[in-house]
């Protein structure tokens, strides 16, 4: 197969924004920041991302075939799912993309900033039952998840698909999920039932799910070879994207202006407050900076993450010692040792850039402002 | 008060968007226009449009004051609000901005194509029924309805804020809505209670409602007499923003290429389909173009809306006579005599702009394709 590589659009001529990349930014949508305060993110706040159209899924037709290398090929319905034992777990997913826009030159794909995340509190069967009831053949390598959402990427025409190796689907906290926060899955997120993959970015959470396939060979699909990697240029192979890299937000402080969203409020003691996760280890430390990254001060972690998937919330007092012109920043590390890096790493796709967040604050004088009349 | 007026941001100097514009579509969202399927818009796929940040309001604490030209004040709790008859209604809710990234010269604020629309079920007290407990004084000439997120906007620190004529406010259909779609609304629109205004365009639907005030004179305040206003140019004062014109969407048929968002699909009979809303009368007829406007045929509507206030389905059978480029329009006309125009009409804030919806399409032959390797 001779697929494209690299961003589906190619690459921006210019920091202005293709009417291409308007049409996906007025479908999908990010998490408005200041929905940081929820540790899990309400229906409707959690980012955003479908590939093609969001599919017409009639719950009490719908199956999930189970087939490949095993020995028994299994047609589930919701029912059948549901009577498996429950598992619950808030997880937090964040989109591959995340902090493309932010990229020189910009990959043109959907234009993240930095919004493209959420945590649910996801309800469901474990992978691993289903698959026991199928009982995979000692040559399955992969497993191959399709959804039922169809389109043409890179001139492919496709069911949206990504695979996983075997060790990874089989971990006790993948699931097969049928409820968000309590409800069963809004359609945009998948209904009746998507993969939910842990510490994985957005993309391999195959939603709408309608076929497992045990496969003996790594899969070649559109989303595994050609998307989804991390290139230096068009003719690197590249290597795949997997989990999430660490990153931490906060909640702008401060009041917005409706069109630059420059962020102002007055002299005086302020909490900063945000979360931080990463898909390779606990987040170890918080820092926060106040003067662009010139200098950093260590956050206070809040208490346990509300799951070891789920990101963990953050704050630090800041008393800024005159008024005028801030750049805020902030910054994670893992137990593992990952940071995020002071500059975002450029790669085709724009994939996994988890430079820093910088919010510019105006703070002002508390000094009465003369009469307005 | 010397407000500036117009657009917030100005007129854009290029079809290219700017970074401020991309940070309001990667916080805002528009329906993706598949949703049009569900005659109730599911949480989450209603549009949405947030002026500053969605504040974060404790339920328990939070109270409605109703205050200004009453006899009697009012301090609600939302048990207070939950206690007055309950009312439900299906209305269709348009941003009075959607269409505004199709207008030459676009002005600069939320980049909306089409999609800035939704309908929910809202339930909640009728606003007649709390104003009557309040009593109006005879010189009250409007109400002055305050929400509880703060931003600034063209130069100004404001409480989100709008007003309405008595007659407007004390229409039957007018309410306090404290659920969305059978669930407490989410904090993104409005928790916990919102007005709703069937028929006007959403800036008129104040979220985090704080507080009621009955005022003497035309209320003066930067979102009704700078924002909200149809000027021909910037010392034009304008005529206000207020019902929403016709308008009829269609899903997009086919399947979308994930960049371009282009549709293709078969030869063959398809079903188009869609809804129309009008804020002015009921949605009397809809018509269908495949040549790009030149030619017109009639849809069929479904039988009575939901509601009144609610769109209403229609479809069409299209059988397109050979493979090749079509451009598909609709255009809805009501039964006040409203109907689309043909082309947009500009305005400075680049409100109301109902031009029809244009989508472009390849048909394709269903032969077999050479086989792929």
């Amino acid at each position: 197969m001779s697929a494209p590589s690299g961003a589906p659009g190619g690459l921006a001529q210019s920091d202005l924004l293709t009417r291409e990349e308007l049409q996906l930014a007025a479908r999908n949508h990010g998490m408005p920041l200041e929905a940081l305060r929820y540790p899990i993110t309400p229906v409707g706040l959690h980012y955003l991302l479908v590939h093609y159209d969001i599919p017409a899924v009639d719950g009490e037709r719908w199956r999930l075939m189970v087939e490949g290398r095993v020995r028994r090929s299994l047609t589930l319905s919701l029912a059948d799912l549901q009577d498996l034992p429950v598992r619950t777990l808030a997880a937090t997913m964040e989109c591959a993309g995340n902090g493309r826009a932010d990229l020189t030159p910009r990959p043109l794909s959907q234009p993240w900033l930095l919004e493209a995340v959420g945590t649910g509190e996801w309800t469901g069967a474990a992978l691993g039952d289903v698959l026991e009831r199928a009982s995979l053949l000692a040559d399955a390598r992969e497993l191959v998840f399709t959804g039922l959402d169809r389109g043409v990427e890179g001139g492919v025409e496709q069911r949206y698909e990504r695979s996983l190796p075997l060790a990874e689907a089989l971990r006790d906290e993948v699931l097969i999920a049928y409820r968000l926060n309590g409800a069963p899955l809004p359609p945009q997120h998948g209904f009746p039932a998507r993969l939910v993959v842990p510490g994985w970015y957005g993309m391999t959470n195959v939603k709408w799910l309608s076929r497992i396939t045990a496969v003996t060979e790594p899969f070649a699909g559109y989303q595994q070879v050609s998307g989804y990697r991390l290139r230096r240029d068009a003719d690197d192979p590249g290597v795949p994207v997997t989990r999430m890299l660490p990153r931490a937000l906060m909640v702008p402080p401060g009041i917005p202006e409706f069109m630059t969203r420059r962020r102002s409020l007055p002299l005086g003691r302020h909490r900063l407050e945000g979360r931080a996760w990463s898909g390779w280890a606990p987040i170890q430390s918080v820092a926060v900076s106040t003067d662009g990254g010139a200098s950093w001060a260590a956050a206070r972690l809040d208490g346990d993450a509300t799951s070891q998937w789920a990101w963990r919330g953050w704050s630090w007092q800041w008393d800024p010692p005159a008024a005028g012109e801030y750049e805020l920043l902030c910054r994670a590390q893992d137990a593992a040792g990952n940071a995020q890096p002071t500059a975002p790493a450029w790669n085709v796709g724009g994939y996994a850039n988890n430079a820093p967040q910088r919010v510019a604050v105006t703070v002002t004088d508390p000094e009465p402002s003369p009469a307005s009349g």
